[in-house]
C-alpha cells in the first residue's frame, strides 16, 4: 500500500517529467539515425562490456555450444525473397555477424507488409532490397551486403543469379556457402531449385501457408535429399504470387508470429549447419493451430524431372561408393535422421524403373499436407517420348517451359 | 492535506497527460523519419490495397482462421521486460494491431543487445521502454502505448505495477487482458507471479536458457494451472540478472533465432487465447539443438508457498463445483490438454496433506530440464511453524523476503 509521502513523490516526479516532455522535441530524430552508427569492428571479441555487440554470441563458446564462433565471418549466404520470412532471416544473420549477405527481391515495400516484422511505414515505396540493406547496414556495418533488385525467374536475371551464387563467396571466385529460399511462389522456388541442382549448391527452402498458420523449412543437398522437383513441397506458401493476389483482389493471410518462427527455425538451422552444432533438420514443419512441429527426411527421387538432380544423384552415389567402408559407417551413425527419423518416413521409394509412376508421396504424417502438385503440363513434357535426359534441354528452354506453366 | 485517493487520482491524471504529451511530441516532429508515418486508421478494413496495413490480418477471417479479427483492438496487454524476447513480442503485437500495450523495463539499450532483434545501434543509451515506444509508435500509431521505466521488484514500483495491470485495460478502471513475462531473472518472475496471483490475473511466462539454445512459454491461470511458485519453472532464462552478469564478468549467451522463435510462440499463443482460434498451449518448450518442442500442462499445487495462489485454487474449485454438470463436461472435452496431453504429465500431484513434501516435479519428459529450484531460504520461511497462510504476511513483507533471497 502506497503512503501519502510516496504518492506525493510520484506526483512530483511525474510533474517534472511532464515539463521536460513539453520542452523537449524528439531530439533523437532530429539528426536522423545515421549519426549514431557504431564503427566497424575488426576482430570479434568475447569481452563482456556493454559496447561489445558480439559478447553474447562469443559466449556460445564458453557455454560449450559452438567451438569456433568467429568462423561465422567467413561465410556468405544468399537470401532470395526479402519478404516476411526473408527480411527477418537477413536481420538475424546480420545480427549474428555473418560475413556476407546477398539479397534478391524485385518487390517494393508497401503498407500492406506492415503486419510482418522488419520493414517500417516510412520505407513504403522503396525497393525491398534497398530498404533492407539500409537497415541491416546500420544494425551491423561489419557485414558485406550485395543487393539485386530483380526477378530471378526471367532468363537474363536467372543467368545473372546463377553467376552470383557461383561466385558470391568471400573467397575470390568461390560460390556462396548457402542459398536460402524465402520466396512466396512456385516459379521462384523452381528457379532456385534448377540453379542449385545445376551448381550442386546446398540450399534451404522455407515457406508459410496461405492461411498464415503453418510453415516449414527444408534442407536440400543436391543428389542426396529430395529437391523441389523430386516431390511436391509440403505445407508451403501460397501458390499465388503477390502480383496475382493484387490483380485478382485475393489476399493471402499472414502473421508476424508464424513468419518469425519460420525465420527463426531457418536461421537456427543455418547456424547449426555452418558452425557445426546440434542436429541439422532436413525438414521441420510448424503447425501453429496445434503447436505441432513435424520432422522428417526425404531422399532424392531417381525419376526426378530435373536432369541436373539425377546427375547429382549419380555423382553422390559414385562418391559414396568410393569412400572407405569405415568412413561410410561412421557417417551413417552420425546422420541418424537418414536412417530412422521420428516418423520413419521416406517419401521417395528407391525403385528405378522408368514406368513406375506411383505417387511419390505415399503416407504423410498427421499435420503435414501437400501444398502443390507438380503442374500437369510439366509431367506431360517429361513423359512425352523423349525424356528430359535424352533431349539435353538447355536452361533457357527449361525456363521458357516454366514460364508457360 | 491531500488524501491517498486524491493523490492516486492526480498520479493517474499526470500519467495520462504525459502519455498524451509524448504522443503529441512525436506527431509534431517535422524532421527525420517522422514525416513518413502513416496516419491513424479509425476502422480496420479488409480491403486488398497496398496502402492497407491490416489487409493480411483481416484475411484471417476469409481464410476461416479467426472469426472476429477486429476484436484485437479491444485488448490491452502488459509486456514486462523489453529485452530479446519482450521487444519482439511487443513488435509482433503492435503489427497485429493490439489495442493497448503497457511496457515495463528499467534497463538501457546497449550495443551488447545488438545480437538480438529489434533495437538498433543508434538507440544505445536510451531507456529500453522509451526506445521501444518510439519505434513501435512509428510502426503502428493505432496502438496505445504506456511505458514504465522502472524495476517492478522494488516495493513502491511493485505497488504501482499492481495498480497499472489492475486498471490498465481499455475500459475505464478495468484490468489488462493479459500480462506477459519476458524478464530474465528469478526476482522479476516472482514479482509478476505474486501480483497475478493476488489479482487473479491470467498471464504467460517466457524464458530462454543461459546457453541460448532452449526456451519455453507457459500459460498461468491463477488457481487452475501451476503458478511460478507451485513448481520450479522449466528451461527458463539465466538465474542471473544483467547487473550480476556485468559485475561478475559472466555473460549469458543469446541468439536472435531462439529469442525470435520464443517470441513468435508466445505471441501466437496470445493471439489464439485472445481471438479464440487453435489450441492454446499451457506449456510449449523449444530445444534448438534437437528441434524438439515438448508440450505439457501443470495443475496448481495445493501446497504452493503463495497464499494467493492457494486462495485462487479455492475460488477455482468453488466455481467448478457451482457450474452445471453438462457445462463442465463440455469444457473438459474442449480442454483435451488438461486430461491427456502428449506426454500425459501432471507435474503436481493432487494430495492435500500439509506434510507431503515430495518433489513436485516427478518425471519430466526427455529434453525438459528444471532451470531453478525454489531457493532454500524461502522454503524454510514457509515451513517454519507458522505457515504463510497463518501469518497473513503483507505484500511488503513478502517483497522484502524476496529481496533478501
Amino acid at each position: 500500500m502506497a503512503t501519502v509521502e510516496e504518492l506525493k513523490l510520484r506526483v512530483r516526479e511525474l510533474e517534472n517529467e511532464l515539463i521536460k516532455c513539453k520542452q523537449k522535441r524528439c531530439a533523437e530524430d532530429a539528426g536522423g539515425s545515421q549519426t549514431h552508427h557504431r564503427p566497424r569492428i575488426e576482430k570479434m571479441s568475447a569481452e563482456v562490456v556493454d559496447s561489445n555487440p558480439y559478447s553474447r554470441l562469443m559466449a556460445l563458446k564458453r557455454m560449450g555450444i559452438v567451438q569456433d564462433y568467429e568462423k561465422i565471418r567467413t561465410f556468405s549466404v544468399a537470401v532470395v525473397g526479402v519478404g516476411g520470412v526473408g527480411s527477418v532471416t537477413a536481420e538475424m544473420l546480420t545480427r549474428c555477424g555473418i560475413g556476407k549477405l546477398l539479397l534478391f527481391d524485385y518487390d517494393k515495400v508497401e503498407l500492406a507488409n506492415m503486419n510482418r516484422l522488419f520493414f517500417q511505414p516510412h520505407q513504403a515505396g522503396l525497393s525491398k532490397v534497398e530498404a533492407a540493406e539500409h537497415t541491416l547496414r546500420s544494425i551491423n556495418p561489419d557485414v558485406l551486403f550485395e543487393t539485386h533488385n530483380y526477378n530471378i525467374t526471367t532468363i537474363d536475371n536467372f543467368t545473372h543469379f546463377m553467376d552470383c551464387i557461383s561466385h558470391g563467396g568471400l573467397q575470390e571466385g568461390q560460390p556462396v556457402d548457402l542459398v536460402l529460399s524465402c520466396v512466396d511462389n512456385f516459379e521462384a522456388r523452381m528457379a532456385i531449385n534448377t540453379a542449385c541442382n545445376e551448381l550442386g549448391q546446398i540450399w534451404m527452402e522455407s515457406g508459410v501457408s496461405e492461411n498464415a498458420v503453418s510453415g516449414h523449412i527444408q534442407l536440400v543437398i543436391p543428389g542426396e535429399t529430395a529437391c523441389f522437383a523430386c516431390a511436391p513441397p509440403l505445407v508451403v506458401a501460397a501458390n499465388i504470387d503477390e502480383k496475382t493476389l493484387k490483380r485478382e483482389g485475393v489476399c493471402a493471410a499472414s502473421l508476424p508470429t508464424t513468419m518469425g518462427v519460420v525465420a527463426g527455425m531457418l536461421v537456427q538451422n543455418v547456424l547449426k549447419y555452418l558452425l557445426g552444432f546440434g542436429k541439422v533438420s532436413y525438414y521441420l514443419g510448424y503447425n501453429a493451430m496445434e503447436d505441432f512441429f513435424p520432422t522428417m527426411s526425404m531422399k532424392a527421387n531417381p525419376q526426378c524431372d530435373d536432369r541436373y538432380c539425377r546427375k547429382q544423384q549419380e555423382e553422390y552415389k559414385r562418391k559414396e561408393a568410393e569412400r572407405p567402408k569405415q568412413e561410410v559407417m561412421d557417417e551413417k551413425e552420425e546422420e541418424v535422421v537418414h536412417e530412422d527419423n521420428e516418423w520413419g518416413i521416406e517419401l521417395v521409394s528407391e525403385v528405378t524403373g522408368e514406368d513406375d509412376a506411383t505417387d511419390p508421396v505415399p503416407d504423410l504424417p498427421e499435420g503435414i499436407t501437400v501444398a502443390y502438385t507438380i503442374p500437369g503440363k510439366e509431367r506431360e513434357v517429361a513423359s512425352a517420348g523423349d525424356t528430359v535426359e535424352d533431349t539435353e534441354q538447355s536452361l533457357d528452354e527449361l525456363m521458357a517451359q516454366m514460364k508457360r506453366m
